[in-house]
């Protein structure tokens, strides 16, 4: 079959010139533009993709800091000189891997360019099935952060009805998820989010019982009591540093904390102090790191789970959007200065 | 049967004058006398032991903090102007309890006095059955410290045989035991002490792979590099503060940290600060604190385990000894200057 595709296009990609140190700032990253055979070889295994939606998360800055063994197991740091690598959605253009074909959707990792070349491997891409549902939630709502709520939720925190739960960074691409799924569970759950606009969304639009502004408390340890003067059973932790410190002593006995980010902590050369740990001790408490990684054989499940619920109404996500390629190291950056509102993104195309 | 103890006798108590903070003096605990009816009332449901030996243990000095919501589930603060509680081993002098007799041996919970009542509970009190070995190991290896070590190292930190294990506090009543147990399950096996004579009786007494005076470090870090290149697998914690911070950058993905202790802490009226968190989410890490009350349905099997290795000479503990009722205050409080070596307990009576 001809293909009606030009054979050699030009490829625009964000690169990564050098590690970082501190808040990287849009110089950070560059723009450039290659060419790319839109035909894969006859040797080839791989699949080539058009990237359609890529997506920007809080991980992808340790991603970006200088090698070295605190972050190197489970995320590897960039190749400099090279596109920056994340999560996107895509369009199969030529496949040379028997389980796709030109047209398939997939969504999965990918390089910050227009088209990339892919060697699939398992729990790194998965084919989209269902597409009913915007094409986008696949770098959110149905991809690794909804997942990460999921597997952070149900698996380590191991909630039941009636508790109370607490959930950081609330309006995020994984916050608001978790809040929502809490609420389905019959828990009592609270969020903290950066911004008047954001707590209104998780009042209103996310069903959260309350929300707080943490950049209007001057003493977290005393709002949180306020919100939880029966002490909290899990807290869904994003940010780490200070809001972590004020958690611990507001903590139940046998609460849990589930570790899925610490925002607050990647862009700071001295990370900030935490002084509560022995509550671990006095309330034994679990506090458990975890990968999303270790549960994509329960994506499948997890799909069944949030599907009806989506097409339902009865789940809600927010998503902020940004236009264009280039868009996207300033949408990364934001991240990390709290600019975006909802799960952010940018479209590189729409189809 | 003619009772042929007198009626009522003088009983020396330690009593607990006022909450502490910061390091605890001798004299803020006092020695007084008061006396006690050996015959119990025909109605109580009580048993009156005559207390033999008392244990020493750190958490005490959590019990003798102002109560404030950080402490108070796990460890109720002591009454002031009543004697110490701790645990002991006793006899029974008089019963209205059907599972005692007069004669009978027990340990738990009782008074820093020389006679206690008793009012029974369970996992509070446990008969003694076993008498070939030394009465006051049920103050230590066959009581909550051995109780401690076992479900900490074996439920709590999910051990297998090669993995690498550090334990802070190595020679102290339940390092000295978890240091075995990793040995016995075919693990490699670092001990942190405070002095030369511990750190030898790691190495040589307890069969620990290599130790080290944490006290003769001057980066913490770099030591545990040198002893784990290849990163840590469980560590039993102990201490807490720096020590704890400097072991989070050294631990293994996947790695399991057991709270048992800080005992760096309690006498702090400003906490460490610990910098190094964001490894919980780096390396998937486990932080669990734990309590030995929610183990105590495994004591027989814990005996049945510990027994025969005691008695065939394969697992040996080291207990610090001294004299007297009066030697309490000052065997306690060497605790927290790391003056024991081995398990710190005092005779208050041999028979």
């Amino acid at each position: 079959m001809a293909n009606t595709e030009p054979a050699t296009v030009t490829n625009k990609q964000i690169i990564f010139p050098d590690y970082v140190s501190g808040f990287p700032k849009e110089s950070d990253l560059k723009v450039t533009t290659t060419t790319i055979d839109l035909r894969l070889p006859e040797r080839s295994k791989s699949v080539l993709v058009k990237n359609l939606y890529l997506s920007c998360d809080p991980y992808m800055r340790i991603c970006m800091g200088e090698p070295e063994p605190l972050s190197s197991s489970l995320f590897p740091p960039y190749n400099t000189g090279e596109p920056i690598v994340g999560l996107g959605v895509s369009k199969v253009i030529d496949s040379r891997h028997p389980d796709y074909k030109k047209g398939d959707l997939l969504w999965g990792i990918v390089g910050w360019e227009e088209y990339s070349v892919i060697t699939l491997s398992p729990y790194s891409h998965f084919k989209i099935h269902y597409t009913d549902v915007p094409l986008s939630y696949y770098t959110g709502l149905l991809g690794m952060p909804g997942m990460t709520a999921y597997a952070g939720f149900y698996e380590i925190c191991s909630p039941k009805k009636g508790e109370t739960v607490f959930v950081s960074a609330a309006s995020g691409a994984v916050g608001q998820l978790v809040g929502q799924f809490a609420k389905l569970m019959g828990c009592y759950v609270i969020g903290s989010a950066g911004s008047k606009e954001k707590v209104d969304l998780l009042k209103t639009t996310f069903g959260f019982d309350d929300a707080f502004n943490y950049k209007e408390e001057s003493d977290l340890n005393a709002a949180l009591k306020r919100y939880f003067p029966e002490g909290i059973d899990i807290y869904f932790e994003n940010v780490g540093g200070k809001m972590l410190d004020a958690v611990l002593i507001n903590m139940k006995l046998n609460g849990r904390i589930a570790v899925c980010g610490m925002i607050s902590q990647y862009n700071l050369v001295d990370p900030d102090g935490v002084y509560n740990l022995v509550t671990i001790l006095y309330k034994r408490i679990k506090v458990q790191g975890f990968a999303v990684s270790d549960f994509y054989d329960k994506y499948s499940k997890f799909l069944d789970f949030v599907l009806p619920y989506v097409r339902e109404g009865k789940i809600t996500y927010i998503e902020d959007i940004t236009e264009g390629l280039e868009s996207g190291p300033s949408a990364l950056l934001g991240l990390f200065h709290g600019k975006n509102v909802g799960k952010q993104l940018f479209v590189v195309a729409r189809e």
